[in-house]
């Protein structure tokens, strides 16, 4: 049988919504939710992947279907991966288990983990892909993106008034959004491995550009690796992105390499945050830092709080893009527009092809 | 009995909807719709103000109703007028055609048709008020502000990308918004009195300033007065809102007055498009104008339509509003978010008392 059954699918979007639990924890790992069916269809054992160097989706859901596994089918949102890592390959473990078929959403792409449905299927393991694929690539987004192209996927969050500026005219900018957004910017530094600012921001605001709790301070677990983009060096030692709280990376123009402006390359910069494991990160600032990056198509996604308040002068939000007249537009498709308190969040894509 | 019965509720709700027929085509007039419930509370009638010197919603709604009216409810959105204008006084016309009963949503604010409801009690005709007011305010909003204070209502309107820019770094601007709001905005057109440029604009864009069918270029029936804001008479001979295809007003500070820096006195503007007429206005541009506006307080409402684009330069959509520091910001109120083809359409209005 190489369709999904109704209860295979059933089980695909429950194993969608586990993987998702794993959001921000699981980094440079993808997240992956499975659930394990027994010989009668019956759901005998779900698992997803928590935290890199913790077992695979596979591995927790085997645990807890024990015997039950024999002769049953394992639902996973990703091809279970066929390579000795930090643990051994799911491949292996779900044919030991007696695994007689495996379905799955999304193939994974990279070179040292995929072959895991061949391996299956060459010991005699049924094996179906595609099931909910779109629904499970969605979920994975910024690591399928990521590892597909050996970059971070880079989320440019702005706020701004509704005419477009940053700040006052006299650079005050505490605060434009409210409360609400920012504790909105605090849980989705939780989802990144990145805060990516430039020194000028670093100057101005001195932000601590960690992942917390506003009511009461408290530090998320797992912090953003804070990278300062900072060409020749200009961040002050009593910078509070020195604090410790978290890792932090000031990359200048000597350790990264220069553009032809001396500032530092970021197409190079990508590469070496995708190299230390960086699968995704939050721009944060400033307008002329996400020029750069837009003008270079590094942004894949971008997210904009929009207080409901007007200043008529003022910084705006991005300068610099690297377009001179309208039909040279960065064109946007809006995928979504909430409320959060007082304020729109826009969140959007770039449609030209980064 | 001084509350409205479910009936006469039910009636006022269906006259606001026949009010709202006449948005754009009554002025200086205000909206008015009227429902009448024959002795049984049955609906013998419905009319509504249609244009400046027709017959007024009580006078069309009685005629349908003919002998039923008598002994009769007349249910009326605005309080029946008391005066001989272009039409006889209502509060007449419901007595002689012996109405004993009306209920009305708002009074009138102004002295010259005010009293009506005073009439009709004197004349044995039980009278009730206030019923859906808020809703029957609201259908009503641009003139009730208007002849409140004595100066139009105007609605300030703009085009942006998502980072706020109203053109690219080369001035280039068209068309920075989708087609499906550029027919929204001839539509906004259509319900106003009057358009309000800077002169600057109409140099720049020589825009006709009509309110039209793009599709086939048709002018819509009534064309809101075109003024232009030319402190010093700078607007060319050849400019396209000249064309004669709508009423235009060159206002120069030398005929409407001069503020401190010589420009036209926008109070002493907005006093002398009062008593032209004009109750609703739509102010179009540009930035410099706009941020004149609400410096003076003068914006009763913001309708923004943001292009999914970025520029990262050129002009902002609003500028010198008078704020100088953070805390100073012009709050609003964010009342609807709405789809217009592929851009966003955000109304709201200034939270502090104009």
């Amino acid at each position: 049988m190489t369709e999904a059954t109704p209860a295979e699918h059933a089980a695909m979007a429950r194993a969608i919504e586990l993987a998702a639990r794993g959001l921000g924890t699981t980094s440079p790992n993808p997240v992956v939710g499975c659930v394990i069916l027994d010989s009668s269809g019956e759901v005998a054992g779900e698992g997803f992947h928590a935290y890199a160097g913790g077992p695979h989706a596979e591995i927790v859901a085997l645990a807890q279907a024990g015997e039950k596994a024999k002769g049953g089918t394992a639902v996973v949102t990703l091809e279970p991966c066929n390579h000795t890592g930090r643990t051994g390959p799911c491949s292996q473990a779900l044919i030991r288990a007696g695994i007689g078929r495996v379905v799955i959403a999304v193939l994974d792409p990279t070179d040292a983990a995929k072959g895991g449905a061949e391996t299956l299927r060459e010991s005699g393991v049924q094996v179906v892909s595609g099931v909910r694929e779109a629904e499970a690539t969605r979920g994975n987004v910024m690591w399928l993106s990521s590892v597909r192209r050996k970059r971070p996927y880079v989320i440019w969050k702005f706020a701004s008034t509704v005419d477009g500026r940053s700040a006052a005219e006299d650079g005050t900018s505490m605060w434009i959004t409210s409360e609400a957004s920012r504790m909105d910017v605090h849980a989705l530094r939780g989802t990144v491995d990145a805060i990516i600012v430039g020194v000028g921001t670093v100057i101005a605001d001195d932000s601590r550009l960690t992942a917390r709790n506003l009511r009461d301070g408290s530090l998320a677990i797992r912090q953003p690796l804070r990278v300062v983009v900072d060409s020749v060096g200009r961040t002050p030692e009593n910078a509070k992105v020195r604090d410790g709280a978290a890792a932090t990376w000031i990359a200048t123009a000597a350790e990264v390499g220069a553009d032809a402006e001396g500032r530092v390359d970021l197409v190079a910069l990508m590469s070496r945050m995708y190299e230390r494991g960086v699968r995704s990160a939050l721009l944060e600032g400033g307008p002329t830092l996400a020029g750069a990056f837009l003008a270079a198509g590094l942004v894949d996604k971008i997210v904009g709080y929009v207080a409901p308040k007007l200043l008529g002068g003022g910084p705006a939000a991005l300068m610099g893009a690297g377009v001179k007249t309208i039909t040279e537009a960065i064109e946007l498709d809006v995928t979504d527009v909430d409320r959060v308190g007082p304020d729109l969040r826009i969140t959007a894509v770039p449609k030209r092809e980064n």
